[in-house]
């Protein structure tokens, strides 16, 4: 960390903050400038905040040096994470295909949906049975009934589960039925529900908040890794802009960031990233050609008659001549799509 | 809700929409247009989506006419919520002034804290037991411990409480000890803990997402009114945008757009919505002169030594500074501070 | 448009609602809802606020329908737009690929970046002799002596170029010199100058605005082809956002949203869309795959002693390397690289 | 400026980067840290950008130091800056009233609101003559017609006028009409005309643009004080965020936070600031409040027959009736308004 001293700093200003700097068990060391003084703060800075600085009297700035996570870093570890869910591999050189609809809500609809992302080839199925909607008056779906809707049919045609936890209360009783514990955008920042799932043996997968900077969804990952799980993917979904021509605007460029920061893998949400199905097949295959490891789409069996997001869902046939498309550029890029 | 049909949408399609709107227990009515049909529905149109009708073939896009909340509106309550604490009217005439430490850290910090908020004439006195941090390495705070020190200095020295609570599970040990419940700005989509202190009898502070919009902040609300609890407070605290050199950027015109929207209180925090102490001061005075119903301040007995947030908390003589400015502005704008 | 009343609004007022719009030579269509009457208004509503129906007393809110623009739009022209520069073709199957420096800063560094250019299978080069630099004591351009040198080397090596203009009187003077007109991102709502620039015969190229929605951005470009220059080309150069880990957010799906609403050709610019030179290379990756069709990459001889943007400037060797990549990318999206 | 050097740097690329401090005649300094090496660079970085050392090989971050401004800096000139039109001192302890219509739409119109404008009590009159309007099909001012009858009637009724310039080659045509000449916000950074305004005798008021940092809105200002001319206004007017219930969202804290950083005056447009009239009182209450030197309203004659903005402007009675609740929060502050 750097503190910038105010031009005017006195010398007691400057050795007030030194001694602070002593106090955290780390070391200072100055920097005259021409017209001011610069006092580096040397040592673990990991648990330190620059506002703890900023308050002190004299200082004009400070500018954080050190990244302020470590397990997710590719410096702690610099080969990329990869771990299996049944006989799926993430992480590897194999992009992930998950799909299915946005919520779960009847057998017959799920099992239609399942057997059709089945089909398509993708490899994981998806379904809501905790329906975080912005509307008291929305559907919220069908709770834990939906949990063993997806596991029975998961059994049966033999694809691994993911779906939501929305409180750190449930998530042992969704770990029983679900392969894959997701955690939605709104509850990137419950620290009750991360510390929770870090104590989980599920694997997890990490929605970006809908305002959320790169560095907060790290450090957000790495409370589930402080806590001993280390099979997380970071999926990124589109972030809340000025932009209302689409839902979200989908933050392309965060693949290649993430994937230099950290070692986990990055997913790709192309239905929540752009809200209509006409975006979802251009920006999937962009999602692919970026290196993402993986992607998330919704596909309902009618997608009109859905009780959520139908508008960004694709049909069974508008998935299955996706896939296709996406191996081609798969391979274009040196990876591969089962 | 306004559904616009394309151009070349063929009869077959139009009609398929009425059916839809038929079947959602409302009427249709057409317009034609020059160039295209509009299909309006009539009737109750607060449990549907645009989505449900954007997905259907033909149409170009849908308008939502009907708010989509109820409760907390001003149309079904004409008249301002207003409900005391303890012997407090939040909602009055009165603007109330709410001040304390960020973080409750030891029985002493926080009694010398709330005896400099009784002695600056604020009214009501805040601490966080339990802190949502964006680093998993930084104080977490106090938990229990925490809330049961705030019940006994509001015993000793006659000051209503208010702090955060996390989770849904927590609300009922939280309810014994505290007399307001805030829902901070991280957990405003937090549904679960919305619907529990929906079911609570204290009051609520749901402090704005930083990247909700102003409906989205009265939809949490309307969670909260649909399971019971009217007293419910908006707190304004400064959204997300591209500008750095403020933590956020407070939205001052919210103010007046939620007075105009809805009956309940609103407050503005201007320590968060500014993020240094310097700013607290004007925008203090700026929010009591845009009509604000109260304030939360942050105040520390020693800034420089907070476990958080110290760089946007203002010292005791700062605090008791302030209050007398704000007074001034009160009385020229027609309000009161005690 | 569709005025909507309030619940408690007076015949009068309605019937004024209705002359206002019958004076603006529409016509009024009323629709009874159960508590309130919205007014269309039918015609030509082209040249119309909402804002002009929104200070009425009674209205409530009112909503655009029409579109605002004609001559950009499918519905006024359903075949994309295709025109040559020099021999190569803008708006067809191939994806055009432009490059070069930011800044022209000697005719060395020129000539040796156009060699480059050439020698990496890119169509068309770059190069900025005014600049529009963010601080006073930047680097300003070469001026008119940068378009001299950038019109020799294109001769002698036979490539068009593009070069930006900052100032409508400036247009003959850089038409003489360079091919395509490129209007700068801040300059998007510059009228004076996209006027100047819609009365030449020059193609022109209009980045996206810093915060500019793709509505505005279509109303820039229906600036240009009101004054009779069709040969526009719109480039997506990254939006500001919050983020902080790249320069810009560059809007992937901006490309298929644009092609559905416009016949212009939509460019990506990955360079400023990411800021830096480590991430242009996977998001030109995406910008085929999502269909652009083009790009404009910054390349430098020496990107280290670049006068402006060296850090997001590809090295020859970078270029080199990407092109067949793309290619790649390209044929799997049934697209062309030449 | 901080060059942080990538923990596995060698000792010949830290050499680099010092050697290029040199070459741009500043000093180097070393920190070593634990794990990192730090140099510092030493004098005028002014015209140094961070992305000239992020180029270089083994460097992983630079962090600016110095300010990157100068002549508006407080360091440079503690004292506010102030000057006269006519008889009316901006930057003084009084606070300044600017009123006036969106546009001038005729003698008449222009005359009846200048009218207004003075017996309301506010100090200066606007009005626009050359529109930047987001349609090529809306109404784009009356050109210099408008300007000889803002002249003219300023001549009449003794107040000084302001109106926007939208091309360098207009400032000379503008002045001879005009008192104080706008940037509007999508011209912040139309870099020529800042210089031909930098040039100009007569005072400015530059509005931020939409999605300008503070920062940028300063450098904007420095450079038209390297021009020389030292009279500049800074007017907070609104930025653009997700937020659609108001038109943009006003930065409040702008105001401090600028006026601890500049010694220019700094004022405040609350009817673009919130977009809607019914939101012009408590905004420009909180303005006044929060220290404004300055406040720019819209009024018109008849807002609901404004060729452009009618919505967010004040009828002349709603005018009259806001200036005395500002003189009394004035006073509460301090203040003055004549």
């Amino acid at each position: 960390m750097v503190v910038v001293m105010q031009p005017q700093a006195t010398e007691e200003q400057k050795e007030h903050v030194r001694e602070t700097i002593h106090t955290l068990d780390c070391k200072s060391r100055d920097i005259q400038g021409d017209a001011i003084t610069i006092i580096c703060v040397i040592g673990n800075t990991l648990a330190l905040t620059p506002e703890q600085f900023e308050i002190l009297p004299g200082v004009d700035q400070v500018q954080r040096i050190q990244k302020p996570f470590k397990l997710v870093s590719r410096e702690v570890q610099p080969h990329k994470t990869s771990f299996k869910v049944g006989d799926v591999t993430i992480g590897g050189n194999e992009i992930t295909i998950i799909s299915g609809p946005c919520s779960v809500e009847s057998r017959e609809q799920f099992r239609t949906a399942a057997l059709a992302v089945k089909a398509s080839g993708a490899r994981i199925v998806r379904g809501g049975a905790f329906k975080p909607r912005t509307s008291p008056y929305s559907f919220q779906g069908l709770g834990e009934e939906g949990l063993k809707i997806m596991a029975e049919i998961s059994e049966e045609i033999g694809l691994p589960t993911i779906s939501e936890v929305m409180e750190p209360e449930m998530v042992p009783m969704v770990s029983e039925y679900i392969d894959i514990l997701q955690i939605g955008a709104r509850n990137m920042q419950n620290y009750p529900l991360l510390n929770a799932i870090g104590h989980s043996h599920r694997p997890a997968m990490l929605k970006r908040g809908l305002s959320a900077t790169i560095e907060e969804m790290l450090l957000a990952a790495e409370y589930i890794l402080t806590g001993g799980n280390h099979n997380v993917i970071l999926c990124e979904r589109g972030i809340r802009t000025f932009e209302t021509w689409t839902r979200n605007t989908l933050d392309i460029s965060a693949v290649p960031v993430l994937q230099k920061a950290t070692h986990l893998p990055v997913f790709i949400d192309p239905s929540h990233g752009t809200g209509y199905a006409d975006y979802v097949a251009p920006v999937s295959r962009a999602a692919v050609a970026v290196g993402a490891d993986g992607l998330m789409i919704e596909m309902h069996p009618t997608p009109e008659r859905a009780l959520s997001d139908g508008e960004q869902s694709l049909t069974p046939e508008a998935l299955s001549a996706l896939i296709p498309e996406l191996r081609r550029v798969a391979r274009a890029v040196n990876r591969v799509i089962v």
